[in-house]
């Protein structure tokens, strides 16, 4: 990828979600290099606007093409548009990071936490990478950042790990879903169950995503592949346990090692 | 101990305290064989009116004296207290089953899970046996539940357990704490830090008790003695994680064992 002095072109696709707003106030915070700011969201969030360093930006409607001239797509828009839209965006010049499962565990895709295997993104970036970078689940990179020196240091031969794993992994809906619970259970009133599969106000869901046929969820299972992929070792034994815990934002894991 | 046919005279030593309301109810639920039931508590909360059978039993201020007559008594007043007055009213026949953690490491008397290990409390209340009986810390009897039948049918090498343990373990101000705070933080306001070591409402504390010079808690450390002494495997590697989870009752634990 070229180098820009000046800086770069970048779009967020997704940018009225939970985690893309999260986008646009990072580039901010941390003064990216940036020349053109972009934002994509479906038909139903477009003209909606984000403040970005007091310039109120109108998010585009992002159509079936990719756009032309982005330098970096940051995506977080869900799986099914990041299978879809990522190769569109890489073929028109853009490294996309995607912030999805999608590509996760594709062998072409480099799955990148920059304090453990920055090496991998550059790669990706290179004439002829593949031009799209995953990140891992939030819970895979704490994870990773905790065992990487210990990998490097004595090499690892089993992970146990369990997590305490606030509501906001489950987007806007699971913040807002707390938040109602709480308050009607303080009202005497019932809590409603909609974006958990139970009620998550003053309790604890050992259950986060899906059901695999190995008993472990998907979530549980993520922690187990990409944790392997990231730090190159794929006869890792990792044991994980994923709770979702009545926390808005922030995750905790207690990690043992041997 | 003398089996009566009719029932018991029990005592309850802490009966307004957040446990000793509970061991009442749970008599009641049980109808435990009871020709007498005395309730205890220092003087401050004596006179208190507690119901048992639809009957207002007052609660009697504990002396420097055990009281006559007591079967059995059911012990939930804090360490220091036990440590005085248990031998007291074994001294005068009674059978002791304390709640605190006072005895819970001592020789001459057994560390009980009814499930795990019943012989220990029978031995217990035989004439020359200890007459006094600790039940384990609360995370610790699900921990060692769990852990017999896999101890009987593979034997264990080594213990990883992480726990999620409610604001009812600090008793009713842990109770009172969260929901205090919920309200203040839902009403704008600051939440007040009082009987834990920081805010547990919409957080998660990893620190329960007090560190001890070996980096663990003492809640943690707790759960590696007690399982140990409990299933009479004083060698056990026990790697305990606990953490304090804004759930009002009901602890969890996430347990991987080798």
């Amino acid at each position: 990828m070229q180098i820009k002095e000046d800086g770069y072109v970048v779009a967020v696709v997704g940018a009225t979600g939970a985690v893309g707003r999260e986008m646009v106030k990072t580039l901010e915070a941390r003064e990216f290099p940036i020349t053109e700011l972009r934002l994509f969201a479906s038909a139903r969030s477009a003209g909606e606007e984000i403040v970005y360093f007091g310039e109120s930006l109108v998010v585009e409607e992002l159509g079936d093409d990719a756009p032309d001239g982005i330098d970096i797509a940051l995506f977080s828009a869900g799986g099914s548009l990041s299978r879809v839209m990522a190769p569109k965006f890489a073929a028109k010049g853009a490294v996309v990071i995607d912030n999805s499962s999608a590509w996760r565990m594709d062998k072409t895709v480099p799955l990148v936490v920059p304090e453990v295997n920055p090496e991998a993104a550059f790669a990706a970036t290179t004439d002829g990478g593949a031009r799209i970078i995953a990140n891992p689940n939030c819970s895979t990179i704490q994870l990773v950042v905790a065992l990487k020196p210990l990998a490097d240091a004595f090499g690892l031969e089993r992970v146990v790990v369990s997590t305490y794993q606030s509501v906001s992994g489950a987007g806007q809906k699971g913040i807002n879903e707390l938040s109602e619970q709480v308050v009607s259970l303080f009202n005497h009133k019932p809590a409603d169950v909609k974006a958990m599969p139970h009620q998550i106000a003053f309790n604890c869901i050992p259950s986060i995503g899906t059901f695999l046929d190995n008993g472990y969820t998907d979530e549980e299972w993520k922690l187990v592949r990409e944790s392997r992929k990231i730090l190159g070792l794929p006869g890792l034994k990792v044991s994980p346990t994923a709770v979702r815990v009545p926390v808005f934002s922030c995750h905790s894991e207690a990690v043992n090692v041997t």
